[in-house]
């Protein structure tokens, strides 16, 4: 089941994205909630996947447009750097020992199908295709033993990252307005049996630019979601994004940096394929 | 003029700290805002000193329990490492280029008078006192120039801080849940002509522990609000802590750092004091 925040025409609701349409459960449940975190919120997971059985699609998805899985402006994006081998390797750092964290602002993401912007300062506007998780349950200190239960889904983030203002502080560089992007939408824990074989790909106007099976990131899932959770209280809707593996742009040689005009994508099979074309900062 | 975010027993609403008591503009203005930011999104601070001059208290200053100057769920906090000279020596690290920036989360900061929480998972909780700026005037690209003009007015923060896991990350041990305080009130611009001279000072337990005028940051308050604004849109509202000068806990011989019961201050002459005591997460 592919869970999503939409705007049809003007409005904005939430609904499933099937292959035959979108079923659009704002008005089936938007008395109880008003988009997909709120469907974690309410336990209503099982009773969106009922729904979306029994109903038939308001429109065919080329209809919609698509908003974040977390478009709330209190969205809180939790992100790691060097958390696969093979980008340790590329960095030429030591790996980490503890989950290396930064923080991206909602307003640093743009939806599936948006433009994400070239800053007008940089010139090495890079990619980093990740597996995000999403919190489907809050909690605080929660042990690493229940930790796979608080995560609610899996979705994709393109961590769209200004090298030049990453050596100033990672904060910089990876919170560009409109420099990343996140969706296009939720896929519930229950319909991904196996994460560890979740593989990611990104592509470059086409050209593969990353692989990895998400197995190859060197933190459990659930450790990080127990790690986290030692500091702060997670919350329903609260985004992990688990970092990227090699093969970024600025360690390549030649180097290879986004341009304006490119196409990015980063697919996930069984999530599916995040798209995105690159705008110059005007 | 001290504008202050407070909770009248259940009610929250905003006003002016005045020597004579609180003045409470929520019946005043609640049909424009409903909080101090309101007052800067709206540009009512000229407003609210006239209804401050015009009006009597509504109740003693200890009748009312402070929130944040931002305690909004979506408020930003950028905040400053290594900003001061001498904090910069004692780190034994290379002074930063540019404005090393992370970001604190809302759910890390107390209100005045609220307790600041020890983890129970640090024997390291230190207190680093913090000028806060907060912008008044939203934008983009903003040239440095005109920069000053953003910032609305300036708080008091103390950016408490994990120091076992800020080795792991600053982001982590920056955002244990009510490790920090910000406020209790905001200055604005207009009664701060010289911002330079501002006299932090921060006490433990009565004893002053660090000391420092505003002009020894090492940025430009101006160049920081320009800065910022390269990378995201500033909005009003948006906090900007300057970082912190020497002599903070882990630097010391012996080391000091916070334990339960312990009382932290943070006083900038001119702006007030904020002063949290010290509980133990249980």
């Amino acid at each position: 089941m592919r869970l999503a925040n939409v705007l049809r025409g003007k409005t904005g609701t939430f609904g499933v994205v099937t292959d035959g349409g979108f079923i659009d459960l704002g008005p089936l449940l938007g008395h109880v909630c008003s988009d997909i975190i709120g469907l974690f919120e309410h336990n209503l997971i099982d009773e969106a996947r009922e729904l979306a059985k029994s109903s038939s699609a308001a429109c065919r998805v080329d209809e919609i447009a698509f908003r974040t899985p977390n478009d709330r402006s209190d969205a809180r994006i939790f992100a790691l750097g060097w958390a696969y081998a093979e980008h340790q390797a590329e960095t030429g750092k030591e790996p980490p020992k503890f989950p290396n964290m930064f923080i991206r602002t909602p307003s640093s993401l743009v939806a599936h199908g948006q433009a994400v912007i070239k800053p007008m300062v940089s010139d090495t506007f890079d990619y980093e295709g990740e597996i995000a998780l999403v919190v489907g349950k809050g909690g605080r200190h929660i042990p690493i033993e229940e930790a796979e239960a608080h995560i609610g889904g899996y979705s994709i983030l393109m961590d769209g990252s200004v090298r030049e203002w990453q050596k100033h502080s990672i904060t910089a560089g990876k919170n560009f307005d409109k420099s990343g992007a996140f969706g296009p939408w939720v896929v519930p824990t229950a319909d991904v049996p196996e994460p560890a074989r979740l593989a990611l790909a990104t592509r470059l106007n086409g050209e593969q630019m990353q692989q990895a099976p998400f197995g190859d990131m060197v933190w459990n899932p659930a450790h990080l979601v127990h790690y986290i959770s030692t500091f702060c209280e997670l919350r329903p809707g609260d985004v992990i994004s688990t970092g990227t593996p090699g093969g970024v742009g600025h360690k390549r040689n030649p180097q290879r940096f986004m341009q304006a005009g490119d196409t990015i994508e980063v697919e996930v099979e069984g999530l599916g394929v995040l798209r995105n074309v690159v705008a110059q900062e005007t």
